[in-house]
């Protein structure tokens, strides 16, 4: 089953991609959020959607798409998890996995604007395979982890280097600002996505590929990261883990290369669809 | 106004404190939550207090205390805040705010229990002012920064100093594990604390006092660290900013001085009440 959400940001409806057409599953009555995830929402909704086929209406394709579920407890990123993003960051390869939050009011949807930040300079992309949690997670086994994912998700986990590195304490700094979090078009079940460890995904920059890996090369998989977040924190059901990008980002080019407006971000991954942001200037206050 | 949660852990109720009595406000038919702060909550919760003198139900001074607001969005903390305790952490004066993040798994009562995480050998405490804010901050400027600030309350920012300093990236991996933020007893309003870079604050482990700091010691100031964090993420109303623990760590002593089952910790602010919690060891898988 691969979800939606769709309509205006902060209003979005619900709704399902079935053989590439979107149908609004409003009428199920529930968001895909925390509630839904940790009641079993995945099965009944399904069965939702079998119960109502030919009936469900269909949405638009000129409709906006908003993030594929609400605001989680928590977007947990694993930092540095290709061994040639962490080359070319001249970070050394970690010895476990590095941990930081994003603040999840950066979450937008796959397609919307990213806007660079007042007073940045080094606002970055990184695409990266994001997981929903299905299910209430504290000290998890490896073994068991996968029982744990609800479904998978592309993310373009956007980040200010200037603030991530450069002004002191965490990384946390440079990942949160408003829209560093774009994610969808869709979730899929993870009954959808055979082999999460073999999926390619890239980012083109104004129609160049400039990120082109595959989750094959990643330090530490799936499993091992559930088992390794739930050592530290409790995962409640809806919560995002993004898996980190693989190499080719901006802050590894010499010189770096960072967002400027105009710029347009397009990205993918294997069954997971792709993503477009137009990159904007600050315009608030 | 001093606000607090009563009741079973997940199924708190809300109340008032007037005048050292605790009266139920379930009847005002909302949790102390985002949409709460965000819709003037404070100001209608007033008026039905005022309109329901003597009538609310008083709740017996056995009853559990919880957090005194609901799961916020982001608990967002400040790190090395004091001179003093930037010192014994061997740690140099930070040139701006050190921002990290607690999950908010990690919020419990104000005198339930903290369990030392599974694995772990260096639990510590840090008595902590917090704060909450009232509405939605982004690019506040110090000016106007106080007026985003909803209340205060006391938090022991409890910490586990191995997952957060000896095992790669970021402090988060210490912060934030189950039982890691009591906060409470009561959140007071704004208008209730005369001063608050005049507070004094203090913990006491086993009956011994460790820590006996005063507000007047921050590095950064509360309109200093409103603005300086909502340059770097949108807060919301609800969310909860904790300003740093004085002087008095377990990390500090020589040789380090550790949590371990049976302490009790005692810790207060001025204004804001006193907190027990009693350390037990992990009993689950």
């Amino acid at each position: 089953m691969k979800l939606i959400r769709f309509g205006e940001p902060g209003k979005e409806q619900t709704g399902v991609i079935i053989n590439d057409i979107k149908y609004n599953t409003s009428a199920f009555g529930e968001d895909y959020n925390e509630s839904f995830f940790e009641n079993d929402g995945l099965n009944r909704l399904a069965k939702f959607v079998e119960e109502n086929t030919g009936k469900l209406p269909i949405v638009a394709d000129d409709v906006r798409l908003g993030a594929p579920f609400a605001r989680p407890s928590k977007i947990v990123c694993i930092g540095l998890n290709y061994a040639k993003h962490a080359k070319e960051t001249n970070a050394p390869i970690p010895a476990e996995p590095i941990i930081f939050f994003k603040s999840t009011t950066a979450l937008i949807g796959p397609n919307d604007d990213v806007v660079i930040p007042k007073n940045s300079v080094k606002t970055d992309w990184e695409v990266e395979l994001a997981f929903v949690i299905g299910k209430k997670a504290s000290y998890v086994s490896k073994e068991e982890a996968m029982d744990y994912v609800a479904g998978y998700c592309l993310h373009n986990d956007i980040s200010e280097r200037e603030f991530q590195l450069e002004r002191g304490g965490t990384w946390d700094k440079g990942k949160g600002c408003d829209t560093f979090a774009p994610i969808g078009p869709w979730l899929a079940t993870a009954d959808e996505i055979e082999n999460p460890h073999n999926l390619r995904l890239w980012l083109k920059l104004n129609g160049k590929t400039l990120q082109d890996g595959n989750t094959d090369d990643f330090i530490f998989d799936i499993p091992t990261v559930v088992s390794y977040v739930s050592q530290f924190m409790t995962l409640l059901p809806g919560d995002v883990i993004s898996t980190g990008t693989p190499h080719g980002v901006g802050l590894g080019f010499i010189p770096p290369v960072y967002l400027k407006p105009g710029d347009i971000m397009e990205l993918g991954i294997d069954g997971l669809g792709t993503s477009r942001q137009e990159v904007k200037a600050y315009s608030g206050k």
